[in-house]
């Protein structure tokens, strides 16, 4: 029996530890809330990552490490690889801390990016402006996720306050990309090297944090092999072991890449229910060297993302092939506390579902992007 | 955030944790063994379920009391009913926990069963032999499961060794039938009556112990809403909430009532990942007054039990569609240690995948009579 042992207690370590217990797997979580949601479900390390003691003991009772979180402190992770197996390997998470390093990696492996420039000054801030051009985006280049760190510079009149905003830290400037979709890869690689994805799933936001995702991706035949190789590109050269997500801009028929998560993935919920082995699963299976599992899609699977408070539970409970989950935390504005899954064999069956439940819950704003996508 | 409390920490205890924890629900298991498997998932209260102290932190730490064991003390369930809400009621608890008052209920509702009678002497013994005739199964009334308990008679050589045997405890003789199939339903049934069944579940035992299970049963199509009928009439005269097994035999196109469980049973297994809603996510949300979940069957689906150790995990695990289950128990022989589900779209398909499995696992003499069946 293997313990694995994950650092961060959030949601995502919740349902890492429920979708590995059926596989005889136990877990062990270090967080320093003593209420982390995942400590509802497995054994909670109550210490900070950086506590070098309690994480010695965290390694003594485990034989693999994992992440919750990508934000993970460079001397922990390398701490760890000293102590215990470590998965991913602390570079790739090194690499998807940083916006800079993670783009440069996405260019070196052949995938397109936004127009980008690294920003140490103000100065550097108005060449590269002149590169980039306007709507740009500046972003501090670590600790970003949910659309935090970022500052939107439409017209030269935002450089001074974007600047003051943010320029306290090392930033990255990127071209605003209209883009026409945004899509996922949620991949998984194994200690030997194997690599599989799901179904491409496609993503739409709301103030910077996932709202909606579908998948498979209407209309992905042509893009999801495409997107799939760049994902093994980046998978292969960070020689990573694990799910990950490849988030991907999709404009003018090209693919570009926006950013790495390097974990399970919010926009990969839906395969709890909506593939054979889920993302979590196959975490946990790769971290330990068991073979990976199935990762075909069993239909249409539509993800409804509950921030800051939980809708209704009802209408979801009462639908055929609806999923609900509640992930134990307090409801606070941002926060991500829930969602819930869809699942049709076919996008007409889909639809009339979705459109049943977003009126049941007054979520229709939510819901439409989706039904248009169907 | 509702907390349940299960009486007994052993896998039922646990799957129902593992599958309620995604409707935000806590749980709490009360066991007097430390090392219980449900403890690796939920929190555990060390008690004997006659420790009446304990019992009332245990009723004062949860909102509603459930069992994963159905031998549970008359006076302990009694008393949580005075501290707490409990499903199922004690009555039918009572009733399941006798098999001549079970028997009795299954011919009141109009449920044919094999002849029986009850014993309290040799001299019943005998004098009820002539009436149900040879062979016969005498069998203890209460405390009798996976096939404990039971004395088979042959013929008049066996009367007395079976009465040396069990002649301790109150008995009932039952016919022994010949029967062609056992067949389980496997219900749920909500706190205002709403009334749900999985497809109707096929069953091979060994040694007594369940070791195969189809679902759903082929050709069932007239068998199946008779069992329903008779289940459904079950539950109505206990006034049962929960999920619960009717088990039956196929004899000559009749059904009779073998026994009920009244609680998640080993032959609903394949519903977690073969159904939307799992006869332990229903069970979870009966207790708590959560509208019941999908019972449909998304396939074929077919479940190996593990008895004694576990098999190899790797032919399973690389198996697609293949989902394994390992209780994180400790070997032993007779003990149920965990199992496997294998789903697939038809028929067809299951007959590869399990030939594929089985040989893999040297399992061929098992999934035999499936195979045959399918």
């Amino acid at each position: 029996m293997s313990t694995v042992g994950i650092l961060g207690g959030g949601q995502l370590a919740r349902m890492l530890a429920l979708s590995g217990a059926p596989l005889g797997v136990r877990f062990l979580v270090v967080d320093s809330l003593a209420d982390a949601c995942a400590s509802q479900v497995a054994p909670l390390l109550l210490a900070d990552w950086r506590d070098f003691d309690a994480l010695e003991e965290f390694a003594r009772r485990i034989d693999v490490a994992t992440f919750d979180f990508e934000n993970v402190p460079a001397e922990t992770a390398q701490w760890l690889t000293e102590h215990t197996t470590v998965y991913p390997n602390p570079r790739a998470l090194s690499v998807a801390q940083d916006r800079l390093a993670e783009k440069t990696l996405f260019r070196e492996v052949g995938l397109a990016t936004p127009a980008f420039a690294a920003i140490d000054s103000l100065a550097d801030l108005e060449r590269a402006l002149v590169e980039v051009g306007y709507p740009a985006v500046l972003k501090t280049r670590r600790l970003g996720y949910d659309g935090k760190g970022q500052y939107r510079i439409k017209s030269p009149a935002d450089v001074a306050p974007a600047w003051d905003a943010l320029g306290r830290v090392p930033l990255i400037l990127e071209a605003f990309v209209p883009f026409e979709r945004e899509v996922s890869v949620i991949a998984v690689r194994s200690r030997d090297g194997e690599f599989r994805t799901y179904p491409l799933t496609q993503n739409w936001h709301a103030d910077g944090i996932l709202s909606m995702s579908l998948a498979p991706a209407p209309d992905s035949d042509a893009l999801a092999p495409r997107a799939f190789d760049y994902a093994r590109r980046v998978a292969e050269a960070l020689d990573y072991v694990g799910a990950f997500a490849l988030e991907l801009f999709v404009h003018e028929g090209r693919l570009l890449g926006n950013e790495m998560a390097p974990r399970v993935h919010n926009s990969g919920h839906w395969t709890i229910e909506g593939a054979p082995a889920s993302q979590f699963e196959n975490h946990v299976r790769a971290v330990l060297g068991l073979p990976l599992g199935d990762t075909a899609s069993l239909g249409v699977n539509v993800m409804f993302n509950w921030i800051g408070e939980l809708p209704q539970a009802a209408p979801v409970l009462a639908e055929p092939r609806a999923h609900w989950h509640d992930y134990g935390k307090e409801p606070r504005a941002g926060r991500k506390v829930g969602h819930a899954t869809l699942c049709a064999f076919t996008a007409e069956e889909m639809r009339e579902r979705l459109v049943r439940v977003a009126r049941a819950l007054g979520r229709e704003a939510q819901a439409a992007p989706v039904l248009a996508a169907l």
